[in-house]
């Protein structure tokens, strides 16, 4: 393991330990159960890491840091949980969701639960936290905005390159962007500063879920630890479905409606293959990941180096 | 109308006209419409006045005592759709509920969505918010707690009259204590202060929810303005259910085991009428709205007359 990957292991660790810790009752075990079957460690705390590599290059309090950190990632599994129910996903990090291992209504408790302790661990944040919990709240806005904007698109047939990115952004690229902006807001830094984080975070995200829609295709259930392609045949939009129906409609409308679904993911990944459109979604993602480094390297008065080799770490997942 | 009907009935437009002024967007649609359905004012906006009345007898900020009696509202409806879908209501004040409406995913994301509006109205008070955004959150989890409990105790045959209690103190109480609270933590109130309208929102809340546990079997569904009856034959516990079961079991058992169910509501008014259990739970509730007046009389140093009228108000109503 390089050094930089023995960092992230660590502060990994850190997450985790400190998420154990947490002070969740037992009773009601309704409730309670499966919030601790939720937060049990099999997430890849990609976000709270973020948060800490900024937080680290600003030498923000670690008390802080760690608050803002646990926030982070509860907001994100709350958003996990209401979103596999809304997209009836069965599997996530390997293990079954809440509404699969439970029911519907023990899921939606539990996801209501998890963001209330995250607004109570950002209360316990040191100095003045207003503008670090208007922050966690606008985002949290985005993010039920990013989910409407995906279900509004399922099953269309007109999204465009355009609308698709314009959903990820409020999906996926507003807790990415939050995870480097909460640390700098916690530091005080100027508005032109924390901006700058946002939109690290925002071309971060872009590449993120980019590349996650690639993984859908290129990857196999038992390493990405959920259930792939059936994203694409329940009408989820992705960069791949989009430009494949923009360019070969007809040859893609025949793969998708193959009565036999057996080999749907197999069938897709080699269409996409040789049409170029992996080879262009690649770039894409590509893209998004080069125009966060050209951001970075505008935060001049930082030690930018972690944050550099975390893009790398991002771009070169395997799952 | 009374002097103090006219001032509920101002307060309740004046609360209803800032939820109309509320800066939600129009898109997306599949979140900011169910939202406003939700919104819409056909609420009684107990809460939200209540806490007026709390706030005007101790002369705060006008500013801040509407914005902590929204956000209290919409928590309120925030717990509301979410609890309608795990509890199957089809109708609430006379409208479908979003998930009869729409669907389940819009639902859970429009709750999620009030929820977080809620949050950002919050941090828009004035001066140090800190202890009343951490009142706000740890009501929230108690009435996921509440709600958690209700859903375990759902058709179980040995909840007793003390565990009831303590499921409506939370689910039910702790968001009527919160709304006699947070005007008194805005206005920086001692501790043992604050504690005295904890304590008398506790009661009031108690004899509210036995109160309506009442209406379900004495109103009839055009008054109350959802499906009656129903919460009993989906094993939901009430106290009358609770007495009625310790003491007449095999009665109340062929009762609710009826074929026939199309006269469910009248059988059950009849049988509990008959045997007194009507007449006594009526008592208890009494007993409850009595002991939140002798808490009343200790808060010597506001003028209650308002809170006392407001008391008679929910113990009278009859919808």
């Amino acid at each position: 393991m390089s050094q930089f990957e023995d960092l992230i292991s660590f502060i990994r660790k850190d997450i985790n330990r400190c998420i154990k810790r947490l002070p969740i009752p037992d009773s009601p075990a309704y409730l309670y159960d499966p919030i601790k079957y939720a937060l049990k460690g099999r997430g890849k705390r990609f976000r709270p890491i973020l948060a800490h590599l900024v937080g680290r290059a600003n030498k923000i309090d670690p008390d802080s840091l760690m608050n803002v950190s646990l926030a982070i990632e509860l907001l994100h599994n709350f958003t996990l949980i209401h979103d596999d129910i809304m997209d009836k996903d069965t599997i996530r990090h390997g293990q079954k969701t809440i509404h699969n291992k439970w029911d519907i209504s023990t899921a939606i408790l539990a996801g209501d639960g998890i963001y209330t302790i995250a607004q109570l661990i950002l209360n316990n944040l040191n100095n003045e936290n207003r503008q670090v919990i208007k922050c966690f709240n606008e985002v949290t806005l985005d993010i039920c905005e990013g989910q409407a904007l995906d279900k509004e698109f399922e099953g269309s047939q007109d999204i465009t390159e355009d609308l698709y990115l314009e959903m990820v952004k409020k999906k996926t690229s507003s807790l990415i962007s939050a995870s480097a902006m909460l640390p700098s807001i916690i530091n005080k830094d100027s508005k032109e500063i924390t901006e700058l984080y946002s939109l690290f975070g925002e071309y971060l995200g872009k590449g993120f879920q980019i590349h996650d829609d690639l993984l859908e295709i290129t990857s196999d259930v038992k390493t990405m630890g959920k259930s792939l392609g059936s994203d694409i045949y329940e009408g989820k939009q992705t960069l791949l479905v989009i430009k494949a129906k923009i360019n070969y409609k007809k040859n893609w409308n025949n793969i998708i409606s193959e009565l036999d679904q057996s080999d749907l993911k197999n069938n897709i990944y080699k269409f996409v293959n040789d049409k170029g459109i992996l080879k262009d979604i690649k770039l894409t993602a590509e893209s998004y990941f080069n125009k966060s480094r050209m951001v970075l390297k505008k935060l001049k008065h930082i030690n930018t180096d972690e944050l550099f080799q975390f893009i790398e770490l991002v771009e070169k997942r395997t799952y």
